[in-house]
């Protein structure tokens, strides 16, 4: 019986990793597409969705049967249900990497606005910590979990300083109005990419503690007990 | 065995009916607060929050425990499961809120921009569907939910036509810029309700059908089966 569930979770685990490895793929694409100015590797993006999608269902499948069938206890418990929430974001993730794909593929028809320093670094920023959440998943690492929710600050402070710059432009020259409105609805689906991070990383420290820190990231200042 | 499952399963279950109650009215407000122009109304929804996400928190335990001191089988694990998403759904719904209660905050500073005959009807249908998507969970009504996602796409076609329109304000008049970016950002967290109404509605669909219908809602168009 152990044997069998043990399998059964290295499967999901599995299934989940090639999920992350899409979603991540994504992401890294569609920020990539935006700099590079490319079309395909735009369109690629809005492509590979269908495969993210498919595979949030077969995980849920899976979590499903292991539930039904194993009836397991405690700490694979927790990690089932992890698996269902972390699932769910990631395949926000994927959409949210369609969204921009799509702006993309609206604004390479003007002529680049201006050099993208603050989104870039933003979404550098929200993609190293969608990484580093995933890491700390399979790590089973609290501690790079909660770096990454105190990170969440910086990229929902660099959202708000390229709204202000953008709307700035907006105010200043009409001709820019509808890049900037673009760029800003693209600096927002980077903002949430961020967001599903620090879920994923509450998730990843429920798991390990056993105990929710949701809503409560002030907390995670003052150093672990 | 069967008595207590049954009544922790209706513990669940009252508790998921209140957390829909709070985001309902949260949503509910938020857009009141727009239309009337009301800050404390605007500031009760950004209070009540709090509430929400406790109550997530509740909710995720309650299911982690039903799971593992009761080992429940099919149709009552798949409730569970659905249970899980909800609740993530309508915490959502409540940042959402939370969100759109923000820009009325900012929105009130400067006159009024236009009758906001658009979104408001946007409104009420994404208000709509959040509602019924929440009496096709209790009622196990897979009709209702079927209908509420098909009504997803008259929202995105709203929310594109208020777009283009205030695109139109802004590039008409540089005045209306300011104004015109929080009425575009009001409106796509709108439509994100919409699609949370839409994932619940997937849900009762998957629970009462043991199928997934999700990203397959064109398949909706015909006749059910």
């Amino acid at each position: 019986m152990r044997e069998r569930i043990e399998a059964e979770l290295k499967g999901l685990r599995q299934d989940l990793l090639t999920m992350a490895g899409l979603a991540e793929e994504a992401i890294g694409k569609a920020v990539k597409s935006l700099v590079a100015r490319d079309p395909k590797l735009a369109e690629g993006v809005i492509q590979a969705d269908k495969s993210i999608d498919q595979l949030e269902i077969a995980i849920d499948e899976r979590c499903l049967k292991l539930l039904a069938l194993y009836q397991p206890e405690a700490v694979d418990l927790r990690f089932i249900a992890m698996a269902f929430k972390l699932n769910n974001d990631l395949e926000r993730v994927g959409d949210l990497a369609v969204n921009i794909a799509e702006r993309v593929l609206d604004l390479i028809k003007e002529p680049p606005l201006k050099p993208l320093v603050n989104l870039t670094r933003m979404a550098d920023l929200a993609q190293g910590m969608f990484k580093d959440s995933l890491d700390a998943f399979v790590r089973k690492d609290a501690g790079l979990a909660r770096q990454v929710c105190l990170r969440d600050r910086e990229v929902d402070e660099l959202d708000h300083q390229i709204f202000r710059a953008l709307l700035t432009y907006m105010l200043e020259d009409s001709k820019t109005i509808t890049r900037s409105l673009s760029l800003i609805l693209v600096s927002r689906q980077v903002e949430r990419v961020a967001d599903h991070a620090t879920n994923i990383a509450e998730d990843v420290i429920y798991l390990v503690q056993g105990k929710s820190i949701k809503h409560h990231t002030k907390d995670l200042v003052a150093p672990p007990p």
